[in-house]
C-alpha cells in the first residue's frame, strides 16, 4: 500500500465536503432524466429544487418542484438562543424560499422531526405553531412526514412540494446579463450581531429570526419570463453567486457601490466595529433572490419596486468593482459561523 | 397554579408520543384538503403516504404519492453492527415500501443526510451505494436533498415521490373483509436474533438487513381493485393491524393457526428459546403487505401465489383465535427493542 492510497483510505466526510459529495452523486447519474411516462424528471440535483413534469396526455403542462432542507440543533440553531416558534418558522421558510428561487409556489410540506423524549411538549408545540404559521402565510399545508426519538439533539428535515408554470434554473445566465438582488443585503447577519451584542434593532433581528421568502417576486419573474437564472441567498452573495455561475458556466462582476445596504446594517456595523460591505457580500440567510436578466429586459424591472441592479455576468472569474477598478471577489461564507452560533 | 397544570407544564415528548403528536397535528387540520387548482390533496396525514391528484384539465387522472421516513443512528441502526451498504439499502427500501402499501410505484427520492465530519468517506460511499442499488432495483432515482454536518450521530431522512393509478388507503376495510399477509411473518426479527447469537441463517438475516418492498404485489392489488385497505408491516402485525383498523374504524380477528411462519423462524426460535408466534405477531420490519379483501373477491387471490389469509375484519376489538377460541390480541411492538439494538 502506498502512502497516497493510505491517505485516500483515511479521507473523511469533512475533507470531501458537501460539494464533493454532491459531485460524486451527480457523476453517478443521480440527476439523470428518469421517472415514468406520466412523471418525467426535468431538472435533477444541482438547483434549488428538482423539477418534475406531469404529463396526463392532455390539458396544461404541469410542473412540480421538490426539495428538502435540514435544520440541526447545534449546527443551524441553538435552542437556548432561539424560540421554538422561530425555529419552526425558519424550517418552513428556508424550504419555501427554494420554491421562490425556482419561480414557484409551495403547496405541501413533509416534516421529519427527531427529538429526544425529554423535549418539553411546549417546545414541540411552539415549533409546530411556527412551522404552521410560515406554511399558512405562503399557502402551504403539512401533509405528512415522520417523527422519531433522537439520541442527540433536535433534527429537522422539511421536504417541500411546489408548482411552477415556468421554472427558472441556476443554469440560464448568459454573458452580458444584468445581476439583481431583490432586497438589501447583510440584514440577517447584522441582526445576529445585534442579537448577540444587545443592540436594539428589531427589524434586522426579525430578518435573522423570521426570514421571508420572496414567493410573489419569484413567480412574477418566472411568469413574465424576465429572469434568465435565479437562486435564493442562503449562504451569502459571494457564495450564492458562485453557485449560480457554476451552473451557468460563467463569471460575474459585482459593483461594490451598487450593493444595497440598509441603514440598520450600517448602524449595527458602526456600533459593532464590522464592515457593512463584508456583511453584504458574505453574510448569509437573507433569503432574498439573486437573479440575472438579459440586458434588453433589464429596463422592464424598473416596474418591480425594490430590486437592485448590482452587477453583470461575464465570461469567467468573480470580481468586485469599485470606482472602475476590479479586484477578485473573496469567496467566504458566514453561514457556518452564523450557524454554529445562533439560528 | 394547580398540581394538574404543573403536571401539564412538565409534559415532555415521550409522554405525548408519536401518535399524540400526529393526533395534535391532525386535529389542527394538518391533513385538510388543500393545494392548488392543479395539485389537490386527496389524502393527507394518517396513511403510509399522502396522495396528490394532478389535474391538467384533460387526459388521464394522475396521482402522486409522497412520504418520508427517518433512520437514526442509535435508534434505528448501529453502525458497529450493520454495514453502510445495508443502512443505505434500508433507508431507500422502507420508503419504497410505503409506496407499495398505497398500491404505487416509487419514482424519485430526496436524501437528507447529516453526518459528523469525521465520518469515513468509505462509509458515506458505501451508504450511497446501498441507497442507489435499492432505488435502482425498484425504478427510483435520487433527485435531490440536503447534507449537513451532525454534532451527534448519523441522521438520515429519505422522502419518496411515487405514482399510483388507484391508491389503496388504510381506511377502506369493512366488516367481513378477509385479512391477508403477503409473506411469512417474523423473519426480520428472527434474523436479528440469528445475527446476535451467531446462528447461521443467512436468509432470515438478509430479510432483516435488506428488506424487500412488495411493489409489484401492491400495484397488482390496487390496479385489479382487489384490496379494500392496505398497510406495510413495519412495526409488527399486531401494531400495523391496529393502525389499519383505527383508520377503518373496525376491529379484527387473527387466526393463530393460519399465521405463515417460515422454517427458518421455527429453527431460530428453537435454538434461541423464543416463541415463533410472538415473532410472527409482534416482530417488526418484515415490510410485507397486510391487506384486506372483500369476501367475494377473496377467491380471486388464489391466483396470487404466496399470499396468506390470516383473519377477518370484525366490528370492534382485536382478537387472536386458536382452535375456535378467541382471546385478546396483545398490543406489543418489538420495533423499538429491535431498533435500539441493531438495524
Amino acid at each position: 500500500m502506498t502512502a497516497a492510497s493510505g491517505l485516500r483510505r483515511r479521507r473523511d466526510l469533512s475533507a470531501v465536503g458537501e460539494s464533493g459529495l454532491i459531485g460524486w452523486i451527480r457523476r453517478r447519474g443521480g440527476g439523470r432524466k428518469s421517472g415514468s411516462r406520466e412523471f418525467r424528471l426535468e431538472q435533477g440535483i444541482g438547483d434549488d429544487a428538482a423539477v418534475i413534469e406531469c404529463r396526463s396526455g392532455g390539458g396544461r403542462r404541469l410542473r412540480m418542484l421538490v426539495s428538502s432542507d435540514l435544520l440541526i440543533e447545534g449546527v443551524h440553531f441553538d435552542t437556548s438562543l432561539v424560540s421554538p416558534r422561530d425555529i419552526g418558522w425558519k424550517a418552513a421558510a428556508v424550504n419555501i424560499s427554494d420554491m421562490a428561487a425556482m419561480g414557484g409556489r409551495p403547496l405541501f410540506l413533509l416534516l421529519s422531526l427527531a427529538a429526544p423524549g425529554s423535549t418539553p411538549w411546549s417546545w414541540v408545540r411552539g415549533f409546530m405553531q411556527g412551522l404552521r404559521s410560515a406554511a399558512a402565510r405562503f399557502g402551504a399545508t403539512l401533509i405528512g412526514g415522520d417523527t422519531s426519538d433522537s439520541p442527540g439533539g433536535v433534527f429537522i428535515d422539511v421536504a417541500v412540494i411546489g408548482e411552477t408554470r415556468r421554472p427558472v434554473l441556476r443554469s440560464g445566465a448568459k454573458v452580458g446579463d444584468a445581476i439583481f438582488a431583490s432586497r438589501t443585503l447583510g440584514d440577517s447577519a447584522a441582526g445576529l450581531i445585534a442579537m448577540r451584542q444587545g443592540i436594539g434593532k428589531p427589524r434586522a433581528i426579525a430578518r435573522h429570526l423570521r426570514p421571508m421568502p420572496e414567493v410573489e417576486l419569484g413567480v412574477a419573474l418566472a411568469e413574465r419570463n424576465v429572469a434568465s437564472a435565479m437562486i435564493d441567498m442562503s449562504d451569502g452573495l459571494s457564495r450564492d453567486l458562485r453557485n449560480l455561475c457554476r451552473e451557468s458556466r460563467c463569471g460575474a462582476v459585482i459593483d461594490a457601490d451598487a450593493l444595497p445596504i440598509s441603514r440598520d446594517v450600517h448602524a449595527i456595523c458602526a456600533r459593532a466595529g464590522s464592515q457593512a460591505i463584508d456583511l453584504a457580500l458574505h453574510g448569509g440567510e437573507d433569503y432574498g433572490l439573486l437573479f440575472t436578466v438579459p440586458r434588453k429586459k433589464a429596463e422592464e424591472l424598473k416596474s418591480l419596486a425594490g430590486v437592485h441592479r448590482i452587477g453583470q455576468i461575464v465570461d469567467r472569474g468573480y470580481w468586485l468593482e469599485t470606482g472602475g477598478k476590479r479586484r477578485p471577489l473573496p469567496d467566504r461564507s458566514w453561514a457556518h459561523f452564523q450557524a454554529r452560533s445562533s439560528g
